[in-house]
């Protein structure tokens, strides 16, 4: 079994993941994602993984093909879904068995198609996946925390190319989750106010970084960006949980989430990126919390972050959790929005373009 | 200029770094590192650099060939060196001007040198030039903090193959930072014991994870290491500042550095690595803090930490600040200690490889 470890100096857990453990000649850059004739997650190779635990199917038998998606457990998973979370520890060192879920949504059973290019109703499909997995796992008392994650392309991390979101259910709440919660939490109480509520009114108010606004949803190019092109895409009604969406909701995000993925492809070529939901942990109700989880509701607000993985961390990044953004977020909004081509804003000179961080 | 943002959320900065701004297209992941014949960092092209800020000379005069060291303003830096720091906001939002110091040093006249193959003593020149630009950057009181950091391979964020590595001088002492500091002082204040010493103290009584140890230096696998193959050199006898070293230690250091670098070509063929000297924040007394800069004698102990770029972030750590590392740090000392070969600890079935994140 896997083991979840915590740094000793800074509050920061680590999966120690031994039954994926691999030799150092297993690292070797030339490995190559799985071909589509190989592809586990295709329709017809149903049997080539764990069995699913929730499909949207027109009445054909589960795990055989006639699905539109379908959610089976990770073959390799981080975690593992039997046991109990058992905290110990040795001297300055914490750990706890690695008990979580780890899960896969197939998005289609099209091992080309591309999320960019699917229809928003069934882009609806893959969000309605999210939720049941996620009402499912939450009534399991060992999992605080359920993140759902989707990483496209090699330079994202991701080994298979079929269309795919992955999904951990955690016995504990991540920092970087804790961290928003904590900052929310304050705000509202000084101000009674979501800040992020707060925030999208400023950034409407003045719409430097507005990348798109429907009826529901509004995708900022944020004021901090970390990364070149990032974007979040925010409920615009005050909401902590993404579960709580009605079918009108859900379909306004999906027409915001393709907007920008057709921008990505258009604008940037294709790129890899990082898709992350970010929403309100298990919030039901436990014992000696009942604050906690009662005025999550308040100040909380879900929302999506998307990254496209165009720079590379380095060692200034890793050392201090300071980034280096080469784009002001206000261009990338221009060029996201659509309203310039690629003969650019700024005048920047291509001699500037020589040396990367030199 | 760039600007200095801060998150509205969480405690994070962001260099936007305009005048290095790109347009999409200049984020085609074929772009290649400079070759030997164009590079600026060569001996004989000291014209294609800024004026040098710092050499190790044989007599010759400045900016000519002739050097062991060179150190030089880079060419575009993420921070401007001349202006005052202005902190202002709108709304939610901070923000202060970029200044700072953004400086390369240039290990060797050699295109082709690494610094797995260089001798000892040629590894403390290079400490050398770290000290003397850390002891004049120090002496600017609108720095707070001096990051040195190396990043080798196009993997990890190095866009020129020439031996070099760089430092920042920057305006706010790091989130990263502070959480170290933090923890320490924590720890100090309960137990009037350095954490890093209690630490290095467990190990060595355990040395699962010891894989190298001199007169001066330990070299650690990190017990909650995040990235595989990951270390962490630490002085033996208590220390909060690199520059503090003696000849002797800088020659234990020296030898310990080549240690590892020649375990990561042997044992990992290679790999990208970022390298980062995690040392006090500048320690000049300052009004109005004199405990804090006081008391970090007792209670900091500076470290080197190198992460080989062998794995991808993926979705799931840009969302939660968790880590997956598959290999466990127990094995990775064991290799990197040279007591196993590439016939492999576990019996990791080769199976298991083919999907990383699924």
């Amino acid at each position: 079994m896997s083991q979840l470890r915590k740094d000793p100096i800074v509050d920061r857990w680590v999966i120690i993941a031994a039954e994926r453990g691999r030799r150092p000649s297993d690292f070797a850059p030339t490995r190559q994602p799985v071909s589509a004739s190989g592809c586990p997650l295709c329709e017809g190779s149903e049997h080539k993984t764990p069995p699913e635990v929730f499909a949207i199917r027109d009445g054909t038998p589960p795990n055989s093909p006639g699905w539109r998606v379908r959610v089976v457990p990770n073959k390799f998973p981080a975690l593992a879904i039997e046991g109990e979370v058992n905290r110990s520890g040795i001297g300055l060192f914490d750990h706890m068995n690695g008990i979580g879920a780890h899960e896969v949504i197939i998005e289609t059973p099209d091992h080309f198609a591309d999320m960019a290019q699917a229809s928003p109703e069934h882009i609806v499909d893959v969000f309605t996946a999210f939720e049941q997995r996620t009402h499912e796992l939450r009534r399991d008392e060992r999992f605080r925390h359920v993140i759902i994650f989707r990483n496209y392309g090699a330079a994202a991390g991701a080994s298979l190319t079929h269309p795919h979101s992955q999904l951990i259910a955690l016995p504990i709440v991540p920092k970087i989750v804790k961290d928003k919660l904590q900052s929310a939490r304050e705000y509202y109480r000084h101000k009674e106010r979501c800040i992020f509520c707060d925030l999208i009114e400023q950034e409407i108010a003045l719409p430097d970084r507005v990348v798109y606004q429907n009826q529901h949803f509004i995708i900022l190019s944020p004021f901090a960006a970390r990364f070149p092109f990032s974007v979040e895409i925010y409920p615009l009604q005050h909401s902590y949980d993404f579960v709580l969406m009605d079918d009108a909701e859900r379909l306004s995000l999906a027409e915001a989430l393709k907007f920008v993925l057709t921008k990505y492809r258009t604008v940037l070529n294709d790129p890899a990126y990082n898709l992350i939901l970010q929403t309100a942990p298990n919030t039901l109700p436990r014992p000696g919390h009942p604050d906690y989880w009662d005025s999550i509701q308040c100040d909380y607000h879900w929302h999506i972050e998307i990254m496209p993985r165009l720079t590379k961390m380095a060692g200034f990044e890793w050392g201090t959790g300071f980034y280096i953004n080469p784009v002001s977020p206000e261009d990338a909004a221009e060029y996201l929005r659509g309203e310039v081509g690629e003969e650019g804003i700024a005048d920047s000179s291509p001699a500037e373009q020589e040396a990367e961080d030199e």
